[in-house]
């Protein structure tokens, strides 16, 4: 018999919905065969989940560890009525199921953090310990399920909670951009933020000293730490919402070539346009701005004729968390970047 | 020096604004080097446009020509004000600019439908000489200007307008579905209408016989008239909007295998997770729905952690009319479906 790949069957009264869209889950004990049950220390509660709790309960740390203990309670998992979101889990391995997919790979004891969203993890909290309002995080007791298909990574040991998480939080983006890569090309990475300075890192790894790789963003301060140590060929201060300026300035830096890989890596909405155009015909473009319009890509690419693969940035590519930190960890600067900026 | 490829000249006052987000467009005389000027017969209002008008100034066939006038005089360009969209026109091509790409292609009397909106297409409309209100369609004296990017297509003359548009609308879909497809694949089609049974068809061709071809739709009508005609090996009547009992089916037809390639032609909302579940890993999803929202496909795929590609569907792929008017041509039961279910 299949096992219960999604968690299917902790979903209460709504045949067929996954948990995700669930309005409550039965985290309830024992952990079943295709399971893994967590003993949770900390909850990641997502930014804009937090800043909605806050506000309504005030600022008052107890208030807000209520509020997240009665969703909890309510839900069978902590997803934020409001805004709907939910953030990750950290805490080590308490049970492995008999057919989870994990079983040769982890030991009871490990420490590891859920890379699903809590809303769709099943969670019981039994105490808040801690709210550390300033960096989202909750200590709590208490135990969580992970599904056959919920991905987690093994926290490292040879660097800072706070550090590996920045860093597995957008793990999907320099494992997905390292398939796409080939020496020789023209690479452009738009929004030189967190998950813009992992993807130039894996991409100039992937280019082997050949071909070019420019950084777009729009704060020089950005651009000039990735400068500085080296993650790109070009820097262009641009605003990606201005489509034709970037695709401009990316035809000056490229002798009017353009590029054969687009990677869109901004935190703002509006810059479909800036990376369609800087594409070549024939040329990728990838999108992991959550802020992505999928009919101004669409029609965006049709209304100016150009021939561009677009491809939705994936959270989720098979190998990502290890791919993520060994790139951190034979990046000393970049290691320091992330150490300074993103914790 | 390069030519004005996208049009940013014909746009009145804004700099560096694409001519689709433009309040206005200037379609004055005389056409420019890199532009062909078309003497326009008639234009194809987009449904929701038209609808808008209709019922902003009442059924009446003289004033809603009235109103489409009034837009395009102080646009330059047919776009609705309050839904935002076009919609697409035929004509003759009167003048071909000296450094316009269609230069070999294309002499001067040809019958030509644009590919690109009328939101991007400077438009002047001297006289409105019909108004077809049960096919969205006005036929007009007057001209349009298209970009050297601008996409069109030869009119063929060995079947009627409307069909040709029809098919002409979509036809993004199966040139994308012909570049993905290998032989040997399983591949499933969600949403067995008009781009649904254009996919179908090229799938099959390039299928050379060998894999799987299964077509999905809620209703059981659609799907007859598409095994009726042998365009799939499976029809499978679902609902798209409940991912977990499409995979199941689809997973049921595909003896637990799943699909190397879903290409998803739904016209409804909220179909991301029964493409991406019914994908196996390391496969690929097309996503053509216009409903298809990126947060869903992004955060669904890591949600489940599923291995897959996720392609936005481009409605633009080199030579994409041609391989569309030829499909039909070639498959003459599929041509008769066409004439009588979409025409
Ligand atoms: N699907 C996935 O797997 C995946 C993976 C990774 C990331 N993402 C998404 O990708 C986005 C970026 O994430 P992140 O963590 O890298 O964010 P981040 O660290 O905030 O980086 C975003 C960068 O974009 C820059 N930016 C803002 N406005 C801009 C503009 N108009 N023009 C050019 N650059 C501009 C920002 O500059 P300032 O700092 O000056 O504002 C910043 O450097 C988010 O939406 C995230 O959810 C998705
Ligand atoms: N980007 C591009 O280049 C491109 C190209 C082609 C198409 N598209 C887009 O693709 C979409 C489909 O276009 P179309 O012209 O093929 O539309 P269509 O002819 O209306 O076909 C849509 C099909 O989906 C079916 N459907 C509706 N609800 C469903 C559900 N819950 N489950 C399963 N099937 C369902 C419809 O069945 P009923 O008739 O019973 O409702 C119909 O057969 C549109 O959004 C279109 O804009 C985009």
């Amino acid at each position: 018999m299949s096992i219960d790949l999604y968690g299917l069957s902790r979903v209460v009264g709504e045949k067929g919905v996954l948990p995700q869209r669930a309005k409550q889950l039965d985290p309830s004990l024992p952990c079943r065969e295709s399971e893994l049950l967590i003993d949770v220390e900390s909850l990641n509660i997502d930014a804009a989940s937090f800043k909605q709790i806050k506000g309504e309960v005030g600022g008052d740390a107890k208030r807000i560890g209520e509020r997240i203990q009665e969703i909890v309670r309510e839900r069978g998992k902590m997803q934020n009525p409001v805004t709907g979101s939910g953030g990750m889990l950290i805490g080590r391995v308490k049970e492995l199921g008999a057919r989870h997919p994990a079983r040769e790979l982890l030991k009871v004891g490990d420490r590891i953090a859920t890379l699903v969203s809590l809303t769709l993890t099943p969670l019981v909290i039994e105490e808040v310990k801690a709210v550390h309002a300033d960096i989202d995080r909750v200590d709590i007791r208490g135990h969580a399920i992970l599904f056959a298909s919920g991905i987690y990574a093994k926290l490292p040991t040879d660097m800072p909670d706070t550090l590996a998480l920045a860093a597995l939080d957008v793990c999907g983006a320099p494992a997905l951009v390292a398939r796409h890569v080939r020496p020789g090309m023209t690479v452009a990475v738009l929004g030189a933020g967190k998950s813009g300075a992992l993807c130039l890192a894996q991409a100039r790894r992937k280019l082997e000293s050949r071909g070019k790789l420019l950084a777009l963003d729009v704060s020089q301060g950005a651009l000039d730490l990735l400068s500085g140590i080296g993650l790109c060929d070009v820097a262009l201060k641009v605003d990606a919402t201005q489509g034709v300026d970037v695709m401009e300035a990316v035809s000056q830096a490229t002798d009017g070539q353009l590029c054969d890989l687009v990677v869109n890596c901004a935190s703002v909405g509006n810059t479909e346009m800036a990376t369609i155009l800087s594409v070549k015909d024939g040329g990728t473009a990838i999108f992991f701005s959550m802020a992505t319009s999928f009919t101004a890509a669409a029609l965006g690419a049709e209304g100016v004729g150009k021939d561009v693969t677009m491809v939705v940035g994936n959270g989720y590519v098979p190998g990502h968390a290890a791919l993520t930190l060994d790139l951190l960890r034979t990046e000393p600067q970049l290691l320091q970047l992330f150490g300074t900026r993103y914790v």
